[in-house]
């Protein structure tokens, strides 16, 4: 639904939406039982609720269009995923928690191995160890002081082996530069340029800060030179306030998703480390908020490492809190992924992604499962996830009629 | 489709299209059986027909939209909902069979009854009788006499209960004005001030209509103010004749399906009081037009009302004219809603519709019946309603091959 829109249907009401994301969630036949990760899993919970909900499948970008985590998520949050985009770097500093400012450019960055003659020999520095990386940081941020006092700031945040993020706030920076990533071996790394009028002094810092860093990391074995890549700004998102008259909570334990959910204005809930934990710190905010979005990240890990028992395993251990997400008594319950990744693949993939809701008013079929094949002959159909936000809230009664 | 796509693409035909709306036609599952009015409803016509037609859901406005009959209807007749918008005053104009002309500017009225410090205290003067709302209008029409002379020609007409039509004429005239209803009580009615440059005439003319009509009403007891809302204009459509080549006839007893068929540029066909003196209409006429619109509103009155059972019967009604309806031998046959009214919610709904297209060249399923769990099973899937019309002109013949 067109934001603007939204804006003028919205109307208040005492209604509690539920939203849970489990990552990766759609899957593919298991070569030999022909039977997805939800068809093999045992979910009598899900299915159960299944039989009394309106099933779908959701499309999360496009057709053919395998999603990253970002557009995943901003699609279930309503925000059409073209229009809104989080670049990699943004996306990395939300992923550690890093408060990045709306003149911030963030970058992803990577250790590397240089050989003698300064060409890349390993892009990923044989992926240290993040310990080891977390002190090779230490000595970049000496760096840091030798760039900065010019207007501009910098900070160097590690991430996980050989990964971190590099930061630069200050005036007249700019996301419109070239990475330094060559993405190949046997090249030296390349020089980060503009890509439009005023990424002159963007690319200019950039450039000191990698020569003075590979001052630094002479001395280094493996981790002796650093790759950029995905300079971006935090994009600016309409509030979920404003638009839908919600008032959102997140409670994700992965840092990114809570980020994606902060750019869409959720206030973020902490909790423990489990799924369990999760859904304590939702009921002791419920009557704080009136959108939950729960983020469960086991499914999708599974997927991504090939793994199609312990992908089951992850469905039926999220099945087993059903009933205690019930408990919390929503309006509106939805069910679904960000994206699919199948086991078969062990990636994420572009094939739609099984939806649930469950509220008063839907027309479900008795004898359905929470399965790929059987939310493909639902009542919602195959519809885009941006669609997804839009009749939760048309379910919770929060929409006005459109037209006389 | 594009408006312009769809006049280059028409090409003449004999062939003739037949639209059946049978208004809120959509419906829910009864919460004792489980099943929706039309999966409860004996219609061995209507099944009979399912099974050799295609079928699908269409979604009128957008996913969690709640459709008013403006937007339903304008989309089945291929209009997008968004760009083409009948205001409220215009409706009521169009509802009570008012020759709304291009430069008139419409409002909804209400009577009011304000007490002694002339605040609002009931905001439908007790829903007076329609004949004594009559008599007030006739008193009202006096006050026209007195504010127009100015160049602007003012028609106060009485519409049922408490509600009338207020339609302004003239030049310069601007509906980008505000409403005088403030939607509460214990308030006074607001005054009407112009939202937008050349608005200030219009402002000024109602608002002295509003205070000669306080005089005039002073001696009632219940409807001694009124309220006024929805200032429209007639909204512009492109004539169905001009796009697609269309001759096209509407049948509706109810004024206001006819009003938004004749912005469509259809033909209205005068009947009788009866669904077949419909049809007995469209047959005498069926070589003058090969466009038919023909309105059921039986149907949505008894979702409105939240009775299930006449709804049911209602849809019964309605089968046992389709063997007259065929009789007609349209090439094609459309059978759909406006959009849902649920008996269960008894209102307009945003659920998707029923919709059933029987023609030569379609992909039918031989078991399949005409309700909500089948037409989702559809070949024609979900889809927006704005495409009924075309595909109606596919399977008519009238559509000339797209590219080369």
């Amino acid at each position: 639904m067109d934001l603007e829109l939204a804006r003028q249907l919205q109307r208040p009401a005492e209604s509690k939406i539920l939203l849970l994301v489990a990552d990766g969630l759609g899957g593919l036949p298991h070569p030999d039982s022909g039977r997805s990760e939800l068809e093999t899993a045992q979910t009598p919970h899900l299915d159960g609720l299944a039989a009394r909900s309106a099933l779908g499948l959701t499309v999360p970008v496009g057709s053919g269009i395998t999603p990253g985590s970002g557009p995943g998520h901003l699609a279930l949050f309503g925000y059409d995923p073209f229009r809104f985009q989080v670049g990699r770097g943004a996306l990395e500093a939300l992923g550690i928690d890093f408060a990045l400012g709306p003149d911030d450019v963030a970058a992803r960055g990577n250790f590397c191995t240089l050989d003698a003659t300064g060409r890349i020999s390993d892009r990923r520095a044989g992926r240290i160890a993040t310990e080891r990386s977390r002190r090779i940081v230490e000595r970049l941020r000496a760096v840091e002081a030798g760039i900065a006092g010019q207007g501009v700031e910098l900070f160097v945040e590690p991430v996980r082996e050989h990964r971190f993020v590099l930061v630069l706030r200050g005036e007249g920076l700019s996301d419109v530069v070239t990475e330094t990533d060559p993405q190949r071996t046997d090249v030296p790394p390349l020089r980060c340029e503009p890509m439009a009028p005023g990424g002159e002094r963007t690319a200019d810092v950039v450039n000191r800060f990698v020569g003075a860093a590979a001052e630094v990391l002479a001395s280094e074995e493996q981790a002796n030179g650093i790759l950029l890549r995905g300079f971006a700004r935090r994009p600016s998102l309409p509030a979920m306030a404003d638009v839908w008259g919600l008032r959102p909570a997140s409670c994700a334990l992965y840092p990114m998703y809570r980020g994606l959910a902060t750019l869409a204005g959720m206030t973020a809930l902490a909790a423990g480390a489990t799924f369990q934990d999760q859904i304590a710190s939702v009921r002791e905010h419920w009557d704080r908020f009136d959108f939950f979005f729960m983020h469960y990240k086991d499914t999708d890990a599974a997927g991504e490492d090939g793994d199609f028992p312990a992908k089951v395993s992850r469905i039926e251990e999220l099945d087993a809190q059903i009933p205690a997400l019930l408990d919390l008594d929503p309006d509106v319950l939805m069910v679904s992924g960000d994206h699919s990744t199948p086991a078969a693949m062990g990636a994420h993939s572009w094939h739609p992604v099984p939806f649930l809701l469950s509220a008063r008013w839907v027309r479900h079929q008795p004898d359905a499962r929470f399965d790929e094949g059987h939310c493909a002959q639902g009542a919602l159909g195959t519809f885009p996830a941006t669609e997804a936000l839009p009749l939760a809230m048309a379910h919770a009664g929060r929409l006005a009629k459109y037209g006389a």
